[in-house]
């Protein structure tokens, strides 16, 4: 079994999930596709990055990522930082020849997307944008049920991803509110989760109708570079200034296969935590899915007789995707370690196996257009058609 | 107490719901504003009325409405036909002074809508549009929550109506699946509902944006009147005829206070049967409300203590509206019969007390006018103001 | 059709139920088995059977129950009063030669039931006791299944009947906590519907081994004779009295068949409403059912392949029992009315056909010997063997 | 931070969970109470030990248990065989003075636990059972409301563990249907998590009285040591041997406080998967968990108005046990996986700080001495006291 070495950048919350991502996926997924090996970890800020270090479980750290980029022994960039950097990191990875996971959304608008995808096609290395949720076993159950007609043809969806944990006018301005480093707000942070989910399970978007919102106009300074995702707030003292992204937005989208759905994405839905939902309907059935309960699918066949059909709530398991990785019973517990061990096995099996991995760094383009075209539609308040991915 | 005699139009479904509201209602709410008097019923179909007189308990019955226009002991005519002939009857009976309660939705356009309304304010009669949903305890519950602040201002909401009677494709054409008929098909089926609920509780809408889809493009053609909901099949032979009517209709909804939100009403949802649902999302607050499950409203309040927020499931009982008069106990069951009788109360109420019922023809009205502009929308593609009412 | 005239004794929460099944029986039922006509109403208390005739719809009444019983134009007897009167009064219809539908539980004691059974078969006469949650279509549909062998051989169950309208210790000493009105406290007024429950659905209880407990010892003396059932407060000078029956029981049963199952009722369940549940588990699948969601049945079906197998949540509408004459559609909504507007329908029934009604007198007298082996276990701390029915 | 040393004997499904949890709980808990070296892996099947060590990440492997005991840069032995050499390997590690994690149940009888727990009293070591359900948030939660008073004074309980995995009759005889391997059925397989969560939440157990039955008589005998929990299935021709251990199990407790309770555990629940629930009545309120949907608690207050009562379901984060190291986000995801880093990052703890850990062998041997009593009352039929902790 080959060794891969890791360079990761970014000692945030992201860091964590992939370094227990890193740890596990061996643990679970055997033969593994490699074994990965925590390299080097960096972070702007020292404290972070040394700190990073010791509890992941790396082997270095440094402050500056072209440490990263520049030592050869590295094989598998990991970019976990906020949005800004994510297309300069990349394309320098790229060049370096070095395959990459890169958190979601890949980037801050389409054409850094696109210069991203292009040069890690130039450079022929593997790719993955880290779009865990589709990798819950019951969405990728919903995608075996898609796949082998049990549903028919799909009529219409719907999509969700609520949270609350900016509800408060009080909690901080974090990156995630400055344009300038975050691209978009609810929209890029959560709501391309759901757009990749149900790209995934759908089919491309076509045309999108859109809508956003800022509902709290501007927020207390926050002191410090990582988020805290609403777990302190500023005092009634604290300066405050205005935000410039998208606190909700919603949107119908067409699919070129003739499916339609609604989407919408908030941080200040009161008592939704990380509710990624979707409900779709076909000719033959339906599904549900609540990322909240995520053991479960629901799922209605028509065939089933009138006198006993019914949503089937399913709990994943052995017998399902997956399933021979993770635990030996279902609802012993998929938490979002276990998201991100599939991820980090999928990722390692398509460098071993050379193959397409999926959601690539051209799904994460795919997005970023579907992105560009809602933020365009939420100003024209027209449809407007999603652009077309450009090979070069 | 009062006896108010009654002549209702229409001996299908709503007949039945009708009928025993009249019953239950001194039963549930004593002192009763009225003692509801079953004087005639009316059917073209002979047998049907016939029938009907005997099982709902009316005095006398005749295949002709005019009949109970003419009838001057009857004070209050109960319309429960499919929608073309609402208007007719209503602008008949309004003339004759007759209090008019009838079926959602009030009129097959905006224009019927409003010659019913100008007929009904004309002769200063008493009326009321059967959105018995809204009646719901639960929903009743959500409003006072509103209205006290609870929850703060509100942001977003979303509203559906899904059903999957009409899945099948050799459910018949009934009366629902014709325009000439029923004016529209999910939309004003079941959208109107949802409107109305949605009006209610968040307030007047502005401008919508929608799509309508027909899925099931012809059915096997009905013999008999009365819709038997996809309870019947036609067989493989039955003679098809084309549906010219919204199997589906899709929503964007901008109010006039600012708040936003999406409705969506199908027929065609697989393992969905009555799926009235709300969720909305306020500065202090979140509501979510399922009709399936009616008898709980679902509350989240941001002043609970971080350590024990979360989503309240409140069944409505004793200490919620309409307490006094329903079941002594939460939970023992909340039915359609009993949200028909809550309707039937009302209504007798603002007779007996002379007051504006809720809604009125003019919130029928109302409906109408966003139902017209989602038409209109769903063709144009484009966002479409709601029209405004016109008292003369 | 026939008419069947009625004399209805108890003019308090059970009458209402009661009177609008009478009138909605026909109108769900149809052709119906007989036309119920609402003769007399009698109660103790002057004021309640003078409003009762009014607001239930009864042509006469009366304070003294003989009225009925010498009433040669009456039928049937409807036995709405507490429990401590039902034997006198049934066993007094009974000679009369006249039908009898008595609430539950039959009676304070074996002894008692025994009594009322014997007079029943002795007169010919038919008798109902009203356990309706049993008729609640969820429950028939799991009632079929099992009847099917679709949830093979049963192994094991739970039931439960959780409110919490007596936690509360200044709620008020109704005639439900004293032991000469009521027999017993949770054990007969709730725990009784689940034995009845289970029983009809698993079979034969065989053994029980129990525990009750009292945990609120006194409370504020009630004045008046109607239970409020919680929803009015005694206030702190208010004399308090002692509790002599349980506010909860517990126990462990196995069937004639094998069977194993436990079974507890509080009425001091925080949270809680009207929560009766069972869960029953056999060689090839699995039921669930809770009133408080009472239009759905869950079941699993072992059967099911394993990639998808999982509880199906069933909607009751016109594909399963009684759906002939319930609402057109699933979720439309079942409340209490509808469950006794069938126990009435099913009464008729038996009368018009002259079929054994169930649950008759003799299953009443059944509950009542599993009650007593319940009480004795208590106190025993043993199993105890129920006791047989004697036939004279 | 200290570097321990861990030597784990057993490489099965609890050595993937406890590996992932020695490499994840730095990354969760920082500044960790320690760092967990994977030092050296045990297991008699040569294939498994060798692999283990490969996939889990040790340093070392052995197919003798020996090695660990004596190893001494090795501080802490993990126990995750099958429960037969529970006792002789941690008395073992207990004269070598080094600290103990063992899985549950942590004995086959209360000797051989009381065994357990005097050599680790007298060589003044560390331990824990790995009781790890009682470590999910929720749970904690549950404890903290009880602790602070705020449903009251505890009334009732009841407790579930139901599976299905072992419900067909053909999934084969794995070491937990042998009673020389594990001691006892679903009651020490899976009973014994519920039993430990209950006395943790409620208090003290005084007596049981309990039922116990074997469903399925015989079972396909199993090739291999380790247990595929029902993932394989024995054909039609596979030799069968006769089960000797519990398929089911129930027991009604009474608590040294008075509370009263009733628990269940069953691996023949069609549907159920890892359905571990309780639910708690106090004076002031209600609690209820279902691990199946483990980010969740429900809570009732009876504090709460009567107008806005209802369980809450409070989704736990940061703002809740543990939440300081855990996800930022609640629902992000608790998985199984978490609930094995709190469990070792609290043993870590305990070592780290010199404090007594819980559970720990005292605990475990408790645990058995109820469990000892259930088979005991299984067998006689009445109630039986639990014995008494013996310190010598
Ligand atoms: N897949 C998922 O579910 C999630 C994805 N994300 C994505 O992960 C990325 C990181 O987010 P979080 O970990 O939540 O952020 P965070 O705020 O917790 O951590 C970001 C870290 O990056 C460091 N950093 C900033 N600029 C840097 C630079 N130029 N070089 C090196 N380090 C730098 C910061 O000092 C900080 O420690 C974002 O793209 C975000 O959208 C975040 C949360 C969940
Ligand atoms: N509030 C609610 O939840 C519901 C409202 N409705 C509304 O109630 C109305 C009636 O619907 P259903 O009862 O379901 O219809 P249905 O098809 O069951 O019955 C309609 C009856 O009207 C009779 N009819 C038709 N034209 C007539 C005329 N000119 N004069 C006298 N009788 C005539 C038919 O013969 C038939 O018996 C519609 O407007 C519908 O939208 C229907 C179902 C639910
Ligand atoms: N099936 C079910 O779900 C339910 C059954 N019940 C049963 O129904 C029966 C009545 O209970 P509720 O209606 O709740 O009681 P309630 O307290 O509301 O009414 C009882 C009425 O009976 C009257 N009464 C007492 N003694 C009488 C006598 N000797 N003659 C005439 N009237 C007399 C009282 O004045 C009172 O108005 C009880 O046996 C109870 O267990 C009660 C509630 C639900
Ligand atoms: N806390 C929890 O949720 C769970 C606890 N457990 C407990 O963990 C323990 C292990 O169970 P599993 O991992 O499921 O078993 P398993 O059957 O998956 O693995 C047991 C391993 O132990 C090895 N083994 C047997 N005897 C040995 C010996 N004398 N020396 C070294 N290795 C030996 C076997 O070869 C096998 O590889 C049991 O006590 C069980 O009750 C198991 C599952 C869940």
């Amino acid at each position: 079994m080959d060794k891969i070495n890791i360079g990761l950048i970014g000692a945030g919350f992201m860091a964590k999930a992939h370094s227990i991502a890193y740890a596990g996926m061996p643990m679970f997924f055997w033969p593994a596709p490699a074994i990965p090996v925590k390299k080097k970890i960096v972070d702007v800020n020292e404290q972070a990055a040394r700190e990073g270090a010791l509890k992941f479980g790396f082997e270095s750290y440094s402050t500056d990522w072209q440490d990263i980029i520049n030592d050869p022994s590295i094989q598998v960039v990991d970019i976990c930082t906020p949005n800004n950097v994510h297309a300069e990191i990349a394309i320098a990875a790229a060049k370096a020849h070095k395959h990459i996971l890169c958190e979601k959304p890949l980037a801050m608008t389409a054409a850094e997307a696109k210069a991203m995808y292009l040069a890690a096609k130039e450079n022929s290395i593997h790719t993955m944008v880290a779009f865990n949720y589709r990798r819950t076993p019951a969405v990728q159950l919903a995608k075996k049920y898609i796949d082998e007609g049990a549903i028919g043809k799909i009529l219409d969806f719907r999509g969700t991803y609520l949270q609350d944990w900016s509800a408060d006018p009080d909690s901080p301005l974090s990156w995630r509110f400055q344009k300038d480093i975050c691209g978009s707000g609810a929209l890029g942070d959560i709501g391309t989760h759901v757009v990749d989910m149900l790209r995934f399970l759908v089919g491309e978007f076509d045309a999108v109708h859109a809508r956003t919102a800022t509902y709290i106009q501007n927020r207390p300074v926050q002191t410090g570079l990582a988020d805290s995702l609403g777990n302190s707030r500023g005092g009634a003292e604290a300066p405050r200034r205005a935000v410039d992204v998208d606190d909700q937005c919603c949107f119908m989208v067409e699919c070129k296969n003739g499916a339609f759905g609604t989407i919408e994405a908030t941080r200040n839905a009161w008592g939704r935590n990380n509710y990624i939902t979707f409900e779709i309907h076909g000719t033959e059935g339906s599904l549900y899915f609540n990322y909240e309960r995520r053991d479960e699918l629901q799922v209605c066949f028509s065939g089933d007789g009138d006198d006993r059909r019914g949503f089937r709530t399913v709990y994943t398991g052995p017998a399902h995707p997956y399933g021979e990785g993770l635990w030996p019973i279902p609802a012993l517990g998929i938490g979002y370690t276990e998201t991100k061990i599939i991820e980090s096995y999928d990722f390692f099996k398509s460098i071993a196996e050379n193959t397409e991995s999926s959601p690539s760094f051209r799904d994460g383009y795919a997005v970023e257009l579907i992105s560009e075209a809602i933020l365009k539609s939420a100003k024209t308040r027209d449809w407007v058609k999603v652009g077309e991915i450009q090979e070069d």
